[in-house]
């Protein structure tokens, strides 16, 4: 199973548990794990915490202290967007995520989240695989 | 299945490799995946070298320079633990690791380890998902 | 199965993505979800930009920067290469890819990469486990 999200900020972070959980309750497993992998160089896949949303402008604050953009990079004299690269391949693609009771199993401050590095962007395609325990 | 761990530094690395193996252990699966989860957003699992303790003390002391705890961030005005949450969502809750003859494949400097960022915690939760191949 | 890789640099991206195919298509799975690891503690598996060769330059400078080598790290006394510990450690040893069609399912400008950070190397040893989904 695959689906899209549009991106509306150059950098933004977007909660997708529901959309996944969503996927899940289709397949009826019951436990297992979930692999969601975002299938863009400049976009991430994280758990972070959900409930304030200034730790959403802080992750990407800090990121952007550590690997800033438009930092001198090589790449930049193609593409304006090393900075998004290196961030995405850090962070990384994907996430495998327990399943129980045929739901994410994530703890009460989790949430998995798209991060957007280079947007916005309409379409960033999100694949959902579901793997069942015997 | 699951376990628990207490912590009992702000920071710390516990190895949790022979726990997994016990349990896998029991699983009897001889060939496929592990997958390791902590669902909490303060703490996260890495693969890190497992021989000479000072290298928990490198990794910690460079993640705290390049990510410090207390460094002026919005969530901090709530919880005071920003830090942790941005250490935790870039190293990752989980890793996924091959079993190889009942037992996790991992190098012979490789050991699977909890990162306590925001201890000391009673009852720290891992998930323990094991997918056998056919 | 496994497969091995010789390095020639001290740090150095190498593709890995063909290799993996090739496993892949001898597998014969269709869809599900393919496990890639490396079994050492100084190298890590990413997936990044295939294109422009700079970006994995850019890459491994952005890391040195936040991350350098020989910054007096405990582990140096006894073996020069913490830094690589470190690198390697937050990168991660492992990326879960979805499998769609017998192949990877990796966006136009994702590759898979092996991350040498404490090069040169023979014999790097990556696991590849194929879980296919019923």
């Amino acid at each position: 199973m695959n689906f899209t999200i549009n991106t509306t900020q150059k950098q933004e972070l977007l909660d997708i548990t529901d959309k996944v959980n969503e996927i899940l309750q289709k397949s009826k497993a019951k436990t297992g794990i979930c692999n969601v992998f975002v299938t863009h160089a400049t976009a991430a896949i994280i758990i972070n915490e959900n409930h304030d949303p200034n730790i959403c402008i802080d992750l990407l604050n800090a990121l952007n202290k550590s690997f800033p953009d438009n930092a001198g990079y090589l790449h930049d004299r193609i593409d304006g967007n090393a900075g998004a690269h290196i961030k995405a391949a850090i962070l990384g693609p994907g996430e495998t995520i327990p399943i129980e009771n045929n739901k994410l199993k994530l703890g009460t401050w989790q949430s998995l989240m798209l991060v957007e590095l280079d947007g916005p962007r309409t379409d960033r395609e999100i694949q959902v695989i579901i793997l069942e325990q015997n």
